[in-house]
Order: structure tokens, then C-alpha cells, then sequence
């Protein structure tokens, strides 16, 4: 997916919130500002959106001298989320149809992000998610190649979110399957790193991988030319992939081969160009 | 009120609407959005958020070649409010207190704003001034200032809200008041220009003055050092000064003298200066 001009005043609005959270200087704060926006100056609009967030929140650790303002934020996700995963696990296990239910959950994890201007407030969608009928073409195509698959990629989001993941990557497990798990090599805005999926235990059901191993700076979305040989690999042969959140949507929405995208639309130019609304949980297939 | 970083992505998000309004051409989108971020690396932020507008809207009208580019929205504006007129004209007449039913109105019709990121429905809006009891200190303090007064200055803001203006305006005259009803010199955001006053009748009510009269470019809001010498005096001399909408708040909250500040709180930084919270309506004294 391409970047819009109405990225600019989102990316803009973001970079303080991330200065603000890694240092209370406002003269730091007005200078992560102005050097983002003499960046943004340059930029080109047919690299993808985390391409360029990748590049911004370079400038922001930078100015700011800090690896990871975002990771309070992060550690508060995972132990919320931890705390609501007993809850989760009842719902998928009482449910009429547990796979699904893991399938929505897995979305409504989603939720947690802090790398768009809109917010949706998590306990309402969980009751969103019980109540809600799922209606998605893409489901019984997701049971279909996830019947036949052996080897799964599942490309990791955000922190917290990760045990939203477990919930479904458990119900995969017990089918058999072999699964992938990627996450990122370096902090980026609140996306999950090796540390936050052995926090929530993935690494007892899966392999961990960092999709952009040997990079010295992530991207908040699998963006290929950074990813390294052994996850482009994975992304050939894996028989299913599941790609989770809008960044790596914003990524791999236009890669030849068929992905089951499971997101929460934050953005309005995602829900464009997905033909969807905001708030929605999506299960789309590519 | 001084500008804050918050209202950096705000400035951006408004050029990239006006230049859309001005323009279908993306290339000039495009080139308006990096002048004016490259304009903002040189701002100070002890400039209040109407002079830096001011330039903004330099940038946008030069690069867009539009004079105007919110004359459409303005022509709609107008004429919605003056279908909506009779209406509310009614609501006026019929109320208990009909003086405080045109007070609410008027601040009910400065939810007509594209000069700010929220936007709220007119409608909803209506039957909110209806039903919602308005409570506010400084109403009491509004009419004895009102009942002492001969002369009154009443700073115009949005394009549409001037019949809702309309509808106190006649209260005022009605009770012998000699009303000056001040408006911008020239075309910025969808502020009232003197023919937008004539559209509505203000000058059969009220003498119509241009507040900064002689200046080649208009702030949105009632910046002083903009201000004509004619202005000045009458903002010295005037028994009340009522002042509509977040510009002319943000303009001239800090003055020296008592005004009567009429506005919906549509931004979180004037919600935060006044002490109060967005969407409500306000009447503030100062």
C-alpha cells in the first residue's frame, strides 16, 4: 500500500506522542518536530507507509537518545493483556466454535496499538468479539488451507496483542501445525520483539524468528526489502501465512501469494483500501 | 492563548483539506503540505494559533493560486443557515428566557467551523442548545453587562453562524443597543467577510466593520497587532464586547478588559485552557 498525503499530519502526531514518552524536555519535543518534518519534506509516496515510519521514528530515537520510548507502554500491554488471556482462553474454549472465536480474538487483539491516531477501547471489543456475528467470505478459505497446511508463518504485531496470538496459535498447534513466529529485530513503535513472545510463552508452541534479522532498524510492518533471506524463504514455502495488523498489511498487500491478513482497521485509508469501515475486525484474504 | 506542539499536525491536516478544496491537482497537494511543514520548522510557539494560521494560509492560497479556497463551503454554509433561520427563529421566540435561547444559539452556530480537525452535526447540535440546560456563571454577569450597555462589539467568526448571530443581534437592537459587528478583511478559512454579513442582513442591524481593515492578508481571529487603529479604540471603548468562536478566544483571551466569550469548544487545547471539555458550549467572561 502506497502512503497518502494525509500520512504527514498522522506521522507528525505520532512522533510526539513517541518524543513525549521517551523524555518530559519540550525543546526536545518541538526539535523531534521540525527534524521530522525536514524529512518529510523528502520523502517519496510510493514507499509504503511503515517504510517511512521506519525512517521517523529513526529521527525520534535519535533526537531523543532513547532505543525504545515506547517500551513502559509495551511492558504494561503484555502484563494487561496477560491478565485478561484466563478470560480469553474460557471463551474460546466454551465457544460453539472455538476456532473461530480464536480467529476473532486473535483480531480483536489487535486493538493494542500505538502506532495509529485511533484508539478503541479493548474491553469493548471482546464483548464486540463474542457478540458480533463474523461475517467473512475469507473463513471458510482459512479452514480450508489451514486443514491442508503443515508449516504456518504467523507475522506478529503488537506487544500485549501477542496473547491474543497465543489463544489461536495454540488451537494450531494442537492441529499439528509447524508454526513460524515473526517479530521484529529492534524496537519499533509497540511491535512484539523475541523478549514480548517469550513473555507470553510463544516460544513453548512455536519457532520465534526475526523477520528482519541483521538490520540495525525495524519497520512497524514486514516491508521485504529489509526482511532477511531466511523469513523471504519461510514467506516462499510456508504452506499458510497469517499476517497480523495494519503495518504488515501496509507491507505485503501487494505480494503474490495468498495471505490471510487479521486486523483491526485504526486508519481510514486502510479501510479504503481494504473497502471496509473503521473499527471493523477483518479477516481478508490476498 | 499561545500555540502548543499538538496544534503542528493539526495546521497540516487543515492545509492539506484547503488545498483539496482549491484544487484537484495531487502534485499541488503535495507541494502545499512540504511548503507549509517547511514554514513550521521556523515557527515560535509564543505566536498564538490564529497568526500562525495566518501564514499558513499564505502558503496554501499562494501554492493553490485560490484567492479562496473555502468560498464553496462558505456559499453552503450561508444558505443552509438561512433555510435553518426561520426555525430557529421560532425556538427564539417560543423559549421561557428568549434572550438566553439566542445566546445558546449563536454559540451553537459556531459548530459551522472548518477551522478545526472536529467537526460535530448542526442538527444534534440544535436540539442540544433545546434541551440541555446551560448552565453557566457567567450568564447572570452577561445581562447585567448587557442591561448597563449602549454600545456593543460583537466579533464575528464563521460563515453560517451568522444567522445564528443574527438571532441574538436582533435581541440586542431590539433592547436600543448600537451594535458594531466585526468582521475579517480578507477571505481566511470560512470566516465572515463583509458580503457574508450583507447575505444575512447584519447591516440593517448592526454597523459592519472590517477589524483589520488595510491589511493584505487576514488571521482567523482578531489578532491585535493585525488590528485596525478604528478597532482598537472600539474594543477600548465599547460598553461589552462579545467575541464568537476558538479564534478570537484564542486571540484575545489574555486582553485586559471584560469579554464575553461565546464558542463550541471543538479543539482539546482550548477545552484544557478554558477548564472545560470539547463539544460543550461556552459563555465565558474574561
Amino acid at each position: 500500500m502506497k502512503t497518502h498525503l494525509e500520512c504527514i499530519p498522522c506521522f507528525i502526531k505520532q512522533s510526539l506522542e513517541a518524543a513525549r514518552m521517551a523524555t518530559d524536555d519540550e525543546e526536545i519535543h518541538e526539535k523531534v518536530l521540525k527534524e521530522v518534518m525536514k524529512h518529510l519534506e523528502t520523502i517519496s509516496f510510493s514507499d509504503s507507509p511503515p517504510e517511512l515510519s521506519r525512517d521517523v521514528h529513526k529521527i525520534i530515537k535519535t533526537i531523543t537518545k532513547s532505543k525504545d520510548p515506547y517500551k513502559k507502554v509495551k511492558d504494561q500491554s503484555n502484563q494487561k493483556a496477560r491478565n485478561l488471556y484466563p478470560r480469553l482462553k474460557k471463551l474460546v474454549d466454551e465457544a460453539d466454535d472455538p476456532l473461530l472465536m480464536a480467529v476473532k480474538l486473535a483480531i480483536v487483539g489487535n486493538v493494542i496499538d500505538f502506532g495509529t491516531s485511533n484508539r478503541f477501547n479493548l474491553e469493548d471489543m471482546i464483548d464486540n468479539a463474542v457478540k458480533k456475528k463474523f461475517v467473512d467470505e475469507a473463513y471458510p478459505q482459512f479452514k480450508k488451507t489451514l486443514e491442508q497446511a503443515k508449516t504456518i508463518l504467523y507475522l506478529a504485531d503488537n506487544s500485549g496483542e501477542i496473547f491474543f496470538d497465543k489463544l489461536l496459535i495454540e488451537k494450531l498447534t494442537k492441529r499439528g501445525k509447524d508454526i513460524t513466529y515473526v517479530v521484529k529485530a529492534n524496537p519499533i513503535i509497540n511491535d512484539v520483539l523475541v523478549e514480548d513472545a517469550k513473555f507470553a510463552g510463544i516460544d513453548k508452541l512455536a519457532t520465534i524468528m526475526e523477520g528482519d534479522a541483521g538490520q540495525k532498524i525495524s519497520a512497524p510492518g514486514m516491508v521485504l526489502s529489509y526482511a532477511s533471506k531466511e523469513f523471504q524463504e519461510k514467506l516462499r514455502s510456508s504452506d499458510m501465512v497469517i499476517s497480523k495488523g495494519q503495518g504488515n498489511y501496509e507491507s505485503l498487500s501487494d505480494i503474490d501469494r495468498e495471505v490471510f491478513f487479521l486486523l483491526m482497521v485504526k486508519c481510514p485509508l486502510v479501510a479504503q483500501d481494504i473497502g471496509t469501515e473503521m473499527a471493523q475486525l477483518v479477516l481478508k484474504v490476498k
